[in-house]
């Protein structure tokens, strides 16, 4: 059955994450504001006979089920398309290295809208730079830190992060280093010296044929100003 | 066997989602911090024998295993103690809930912090006028109509965020709704009118007989301007 993606036209945002796991496991799947316009979505979003309206988007539909929140999503997802390890713990594992990346996607968010996403960003400019600051030299070195000894502590190597085949959390931590690449040019290029395995683990997935494919092809939404990793040249090191 | 509870002493935060889980369901367990202090914590946190350290507390150690990320370890209390329903499409509606109160609740911590964690309050408090009148007049409203229109829709009646049974999803609305109540008193007092489902339930969650025993003991930490509901009355309406 195909799945039907939720998510907002023109930028990758949350909903990359979920595309990600779609295009690997090599799922069909219609990307519904994409092909017939944010409308679609809004009547899906919280139509009177939803009982389990998402607070926000993305959410996936497949046959009768909606599905919200990303990290869940990905729950669902990956247990369907071997995209998430069979036990138990390396299963909980897996979601709670995704929800330490959506921890890191809110900051990296937050760091160009500070006040909230009901300002513009030039209309909170001065306290966007104060927060990128402490983002550039505290917070992406926290994270890269911690990416980086989980994989240095796999029992299985570290060519992923979970056991010795590739999971969700694999394609997540790839979009967040190219996220990061794009928005923070300067301070990634400082940093990444220090992540090799981080990096390795980007540049294994990017070759992954699925993904390589997904990534040249017009499915693959372009970074831009929309959406969460964002590149201002003022927020930069 | 008894769990232990890793987070820190002298707050709420993240851990009183998972203490209030742990006291519904009437489990063995230690709050290490509190009994031993902030050093145990930190030994545990990332010692070099542990292969799945987490990013921050709150952390549940079960045994041999170690599980981090505040909706990841209700996930696995959920399931072992009936707060959670059985079916895999009731399980994942519950989870998705958690992660929409995970949502609120980093909003509702960045009103005080919106330039950060680094930067003391005192620091960042202009900014933190301006985010906590976008958070009242628009976050809040947002979230609690979300609340009340997923309570009205649930089939089984709107005693329970899902199905016809307590999960730890109707827990966690509860703490929300003190919290806010706490930080917010102006604000919630104006708005509570309006969601009159969400405050039944919060009432109804404080009068579990396991529930009101812990809220009336020692165990119960109070809130106070180290957690995430801090009462600043600048901040409020």
């Amino acid at each position: 059955m195909t799945y039907e993606l939720y998510y907002w036209p023109g930028l990758q945002g949350r909903g990359e994450f979920v595309r990600l796991a779609l295009e690997e496991a090599g799922a069909a799947y219609r990307d519904v504001a994409r092909e017939d316009g944010a409308d679609a979505l809004m009547r899906m979003w919280d139509g009177p006979g939803i009982d389990t309206p998402s607070f926000a988007p993305p959410f996936l539909k497949h046959g009768k089920r909606i599905i919200g929140q990303t990290a869940n999503i990905l729950l669902y997802v990956g247990d369907r398309h071997g995209l998430a390890p069979k036990s138990d713990a390396a299963r909980l594992w897996t979601h709670q290295i995704q929800l330490t990346v959506a921890d890191l996607v809110v900051e990296a968010h937050d760091v160009h809208h500070p006040l909230g996403g009901d300002f513009y960003y030039e209309d909170q400019k001065p306290e966007a730079k104060r927060r990128a600051v402490v983002f550039r030299e505290s917070r992406m070195p926290r994270f890269l830190d911690w990416f980086e000894t989980i994989l240095a502590r796999n029992p299985k190597g570290p060519g992923h992060l979970v056991g010795a085949r590739l999971t969700y959390a694999d394609l997540s931590l790839f979009q967040v280093v190219a996220g990061l690449r794009y928005a923070f040019p300067v301070a990634m290029a400082g940093l990444e010296p220090q992540y090799e395995r981080v990096v390795d683990l980007h540049d294994a997935v990017a070759a992954r044929p699925r993904v390589k494919a997904y990534l040249a092809s017009n499915r693959r939404v372009g970074f831009n100003e929309d959406g969460i990793f964002r590149h201002y040249p003022e927020l930069d090191g």
